[in-house]
């Protein structure tokens, strides 16, 4: 593997570089052969890294000065238009410029997509770039899902296009030969749902490149019965966000009954190796990271209230979507299967 | 309170009468005041009562006998065209008549719209019936949702009157006077969303008689901010069956934890107090029962693998909404705020 340089918005998301610093030198002690570019204001970067005693690593790591920070509830276009020295737009440059590889931000999500869309601007093809992140499914497996949010009133081609996107990112991510593509819909019948969703399974019916297995219903997304899971970005954004909020409402709970007295607190203290267990499985910091699909260049979007171990594993998956060129695998492919559609409706 | 009587499809459902026939036993011995007709095959329904030992309320169950089951498969078309003495129909059939004041069935649900759209009628003023059902959130509150997937394409004036519908139903049933209304959407900045979304806020905003407080986004569905939670019914089905999804994962989780090794199981075992109150917090059993709301008449929706428990939950619901007239008030208020709009875009 040659030597991967991943440019950092190191001010972004809740925490900033408190969070960031620290997990971009763990990530630096994981690969040897990465280079990392924090970008944000110098002198708190070099400060956080003096503190942090990063001797060993401190030479694969480039600061870029940035004097702005994009606020975590800042409208995007306001970013865009007004923070043109802001730690996020420097780092989506630097990935522009080539001197990046790919660049993560734990910032405001609207602001840093409408910057990546700007500045890198999407493959020939792509009408939309679109949000994939990951769900867990039964038996450890790994569900990705797109839109979650870039796009509120996706066609039928744009679905399409998710369709093709998120196959071809998937393949390359997990070496998956052919990932199966579910369209999410209301119900498993051809009959079901919206004209949006029933155009778009007549045309993944008829693209041979992707492993189309039809539509399937919510739960399903965690039943791991496809690979690749496509929705308009209204109905993905609403599902992430509320199974996000009810796993969180089953921890309240839970944490809830066991500090309910001293007998529930000492099954609690007896049971801890279970919870702990269960965390890890269902630990959405362990799948951190949501990939830009369709830009000119790889963008990965941290939760804003990573830890430093959930952006770490932001890190890696924008190290992964370089290491494997996930642009250029959907740019060779995706003309060849959108263009065959080219004639029916456009 | 009057004596009030309710149809049960006692074939519906995963179980049918082996659920159907004991929940509605249960609720007889609860409610003195309360008549059911159950209404399926009849020597089937006459042996699984002699057979319960119901004498002491036998005497207010009646038994309507009815030919056909519709398959909890069955296209809904199919259902309404074919299937005219089905359990399902015939129940509906029976609040149409006068005969009950509601009718419950954990049949399909589809078929069940599509029947009870046709047989009852909406409301004046109501273009299109809609699904509420609700969910928990933090501090044991409950928060109704709807539409969970009537409809797929919600223009804003449907969406405004599943607003106006939900907000009189919780009012009804929960005793809340002016319950809080939001609107599900991706983000809670104004700018945010699509343009059903959009035009359904100004036209809330403007709704005297709504307690509107603006935008949620889906985790906020468990923070119990709002009363009544509007959406699309693609979003609502979707976020609906994710969520039950996420939840049957997390337990499926616990189980495979706590049965991996002696010493978890043991942990488990002394834990049992503990996973046995949060199981009684989020049994979404607990809520069985989704409410047809807009139809000239009281439909319950009770999911189709309930248990007795949880079908007596969806006739508890039916109860309470017979009692409570919850069409009455919908007829009433419904046309009035809905005028208020029609000379606006009609």
């Amino acid at each position: 593997m040659t030597l991967k340089t991943i440019a950092v918005d190191a001010m972004g998301g809740d925490f900033g570089p408190s969070v960031t610093v620290p997990a971009a030198l763990k990530i630096l002690q994981n690969h040897k052969k990465l280079k990392l570019i924090l970008v944000g204001d110098e002198s708190t970067l070099k400060q956080m890294l003096d503190q942090q005693q990063a001797s060993k690593v401190r030479n694969r790591i480039e600061i870029q000065h940035a004097s702005e920070v994009v606020g975590m509830d800042e409208p995007p276009a306001q970013a865009v238009r007004r923070k043109r020295d802001s730690s996020m737009r420097v780092a989506v440059n630097l990935v522009k410029e080539g001197r990046a590889d790919s660049c993560v931000s734990a910032g405001n999500t609207g602001a840093l997509m409408a910057t990546s869309h700007l500045v890198l601007r999407t493959l020939p093809g792509v009408d939309r770039p679109a949000i994939m992140a990951s769900f867990p499914a039964v038996n450890g497996k790994e569900v990705h899902m797109l839109d979650l949010g870039a796009n509120v009133d996706s066609s039928a081609k744009h679905l399409l296009q998710f369709a093709v996107m998120g196959s071809i990112a998937v393949s390359a991510i997990k070496g998956i030969k052919k990932p199966k593509v579910a369209l999410l819909n209301v119900g498993e019948e051809e009959i079901k749902g919206n004209e949006q969703v029933k155009q778009t399974a007549q045309y993944l019916s008829s693209a041979k490149s992707i492993n189309y297995k039809g539509y399937i219903e919510g739960d399903a997304i965690f039943k791991g019965v496809a690979d690749v899971v496509v929705c308009d970005g209204f109905v993905g954004n609403v599902t992430l966000k509320a199974v996000e909020g009810a796993t969180k409402l089953i921890a309240e709970n839970l944490r809830d009954v066991i500090s309910s007295g001293w007998f529930t607190k000492l099954c609690g203290f007896l049971a801890l190796p279970i919870f702990k267990s269960l965390k890890g499985e269902l630990d959405p910091g362990k799948r951190n990271g949501a990939s830009f699909l369709g830009l000119q260049g790889v963008v990965v979007k941290s939760h804003g209230g990573a830890d430093i171990n959930a952006f770490a594993c932001a890190l890696e998956k924008a190290i992964t979507e370089a290491e494997m060129d996930i642009p250029q695998h959907i740019s060779e492919q995706v003309k060849e299967i959108l263009d065959s559609f080219d004639s029916e409706d456009n």
